[in-house]
């Protein structure tokens, strides 16, 4: 029995279908595990409590002593009465150097900051910042990352 | 040389899983980017504290004005001592009202609600209710919801 | 017209990557489905607050009440301040072995147990430990669990 033209356009398809789900779903495969084991945390700090801030510190602390700096992002996204943290009077303020010069980002919530009528130059200078505290908790949580609200 | 009937076999097989393959791993990977792209998020309230009810509606508030509100699907769950929050005589009665008419979902605890004696007539007319919040709150961050505790 | 020996190859290659493909990504989209299905939420105690400590135990129950103990994984983390949950003295000691012995898992962080200096014996028998509580949450997350902050 001979192949007919069809039956070469079946292979053709087959050949452009499965040469097509190899490409595109194995690597998804490996690109998604490579995502889960991605050490990236981000802290939540919406509490005025110097307690509290003291215990983000120290979570974004233990996550690098435990994991090894280079093994681990971690970011700590301050907003509501949390922002007190960042001012340039925060009794945390030594600790926040500190944490930014071991890698850690810290972002105020400019929404918030807008609010209770802060400048950038109200706050710490190690800190960055973001239009919306809660849309980067939103954001990083749908990139993968961890969330910890201590 | 001519195709057998093994050969024609393997190609009906290779028709078949090349196709099944493509069908069901490619509209997969798609289905998925789509779902993380969705912005979703569910606020937890569990705490007795007004102020703390009025930062969860703010950051419902926030979510909305920074994302739009067409663009953001926000579910407020209220438990525990958080259930004040969602009483009809709740000193944010007004912004629960404002809350629900801009399209956040406002839910109840009925375990929390049935500890402390609180029927539906109790309760805001904009509440909706939920069987156990700490169920919703797990079902929505296995649907992918990101997960605010303000 | 007859088969030649490069359509016998590609028809190889065919049924090679094609079945890779169905063998790789079909089950693959199936174990995240059953992932995605299973129940896990791990729940943080990290304040120094009887309240706190009961609301936790109290959703680790309407978990288990809600779902059926056998459909749901409950694993409690406490550090920081809240390790005074798992002590021996702690006033909910009655419900951490209530919670333990009905298959919640609860565990203490050994970081916080050095800074307070607390060495296993000061802890309750039920109580199981991690090196690093928020190391734990993390994973945790990573693995697919929900997570819940009482």
């Amino acid at each position: 029995m001979v192949v007919t033209h069809s039956t070469r356009w079946v292979v053709a398809v087959l050949a452009f279908a499965g040469l097509f789900a190899a490409a595109g779903s194995l690597p998804s495969a490996q690109a998604q595990q490579a995502a889960a084991q991605r050490n990236r945390v981000v802290i939540q700090v919406s509490d005025g409590d110097q307690a509290k801030w003291n215990l983000a510190l120290n979570n974004a602390r233990n996550l690098q002593a435990d994991l090894g700096a280079n093994n681990v992002e971690v970011e700590i996204v301050a907003y509501g009465p949390g922002i007190g943290m960042l001012k340039l009077d925060s009794p945390v303020a030594g600790r926040i150097d500190e944490a930014t010069a071991a890698g850690v980002k810290i972002v105020a919530c400019e929404i918030t900051m807008k609010g209770q009528k802060l400048a950038r130059a109200d706050m710490l200078n190690a800190v960055g910042y973001v239009p919306a505290g809660v849309v980067e908790l939103m954001s990083r949580q749908q990139q993968g990352w961890a969330y910890i609200r201590p």
